[in-house]
């Protein structure tokens, strides 16, 4: 039976991350997208399952002290995680399950998994990016310089990923992000069994 | 500016090879297909250029000594080789390089090229690679179990490649040997250059 892959994705707010992996679930509907779990409270327009599972500060501690996160952070004193459970159901029964975390939890993941396929999308520059930023019209200026200078420095993890996407034409980006995932899937490390099958009619 | 990569593909006679490289390069023009020597004589059918670039004993042992060939194999006395210049001169120009070896030939091009991609075309069982075979109503029998003789070697070396792709519908493998070209190409390490100019927009 043919395992599925963890596949992360990573890239600094703005790059489009979020519309290309909603397009690619779309059109993929069997990938497992992995929710992580949160402490912090849900804000207006969340919802539970969706943007997050929100949990409790004791559920968490539960969680981590089994040791079953494949990566957690923690942002202004709130605590967020990916729980490995669903993911490595997911990847045991064949789904490639999707992670969308940023380079800290990337990081985690790689050494954790290190079997996982990285993708860090890019936006095609700085100036682009902010151009987006500001498109979006929805933040306050303090905000979109935050979210510059956190791009500044996630950028530079770029290239301990596998794979770099590059988000110019958001068609192109999709493709090529659902490109990686199928090229996975017939990775040799990934398909001993079947491949030890097949090999197994042959020395009969 | 991108590099190219070069796409090794190896995989037992019979196994489909010919017709799924056929049918990719015709779906995209921009790879670049590499054309092997050999110092034996052309056979009825064969075109110069398009099987084989057939040249003397005298101009191999040149590219030899020049040590000038990605890969080499003596069989029955007659030489056959990968010329270097072609391949590196495509991969350096943005184009990705495609090379139809066997195994012997794969094992050499790992060695020397360690960022080449390399695909195992694998017939779904040896079953079907018979019936393959004898469909063909080419060959003797004596041709027909020389082939599977050599397939019962051959299968074994399928997880020294990255990618194995089972050769069961024609058009999957197809589409699978494009998702894994496509996908070398948003390799990390194969776009260095592209990725440190954004990056540098980034730093200014």
């Amino acid at each position: 039976m043919h395992k599925g892959s963890i596949i992360v994705v990573s890239g600094p707010s703005g790059a489009g991350k979020g519309t290309v992996i909603s397009r690619l679930l779309t059109q993929c509907r069997d990938i497992f997208f992995s929710v992580s779990v949160t402490t912090r409270g849900m804000r207006p327009g969340e919802v539970e399952g969706v943007h997050y599972h929100f949990i409790s500060e004791r559920e968490y501690d539960e969680i981590l002290s089994a040791d079953a996160f494949l990566e957690t952070a923690e942002v202004h004193g709130c605590h967020y995680g990916t729980p490995a459970v669903p993911v490595l159901n997911a990847v045991g029964n064949g789904h490639d399950a999707l992670l969308d975390i940023d380079v800290q939890g990337a990081s985690q993941v790689m050494a954790r998994c290190p079997e996982a396929v990285t993708v860090f999308l890019m936006p095609p520059s700085l100036q682009e990016l902010e151009k987006r930023l500001r498109g979006r019209n929805t933040e306050t200026e303090e905000k979109v310089l935050k979210r510059l200078s956190n791009a500044r420095r996630e950028v530079l993890e770029a290239s301990r990923y596998q794979y770099v996407i590059v988000n110019d034409q958001l068609d192109d980006a999709v493709e090529q992000l659902k490109a990686v995932i199928l090229a996975s899937r017939h990775r040799t490390q990934t398909n001993r069994d079947q491949l030890n099958q097949i090999i197994s009619t042959f020395q009969a």
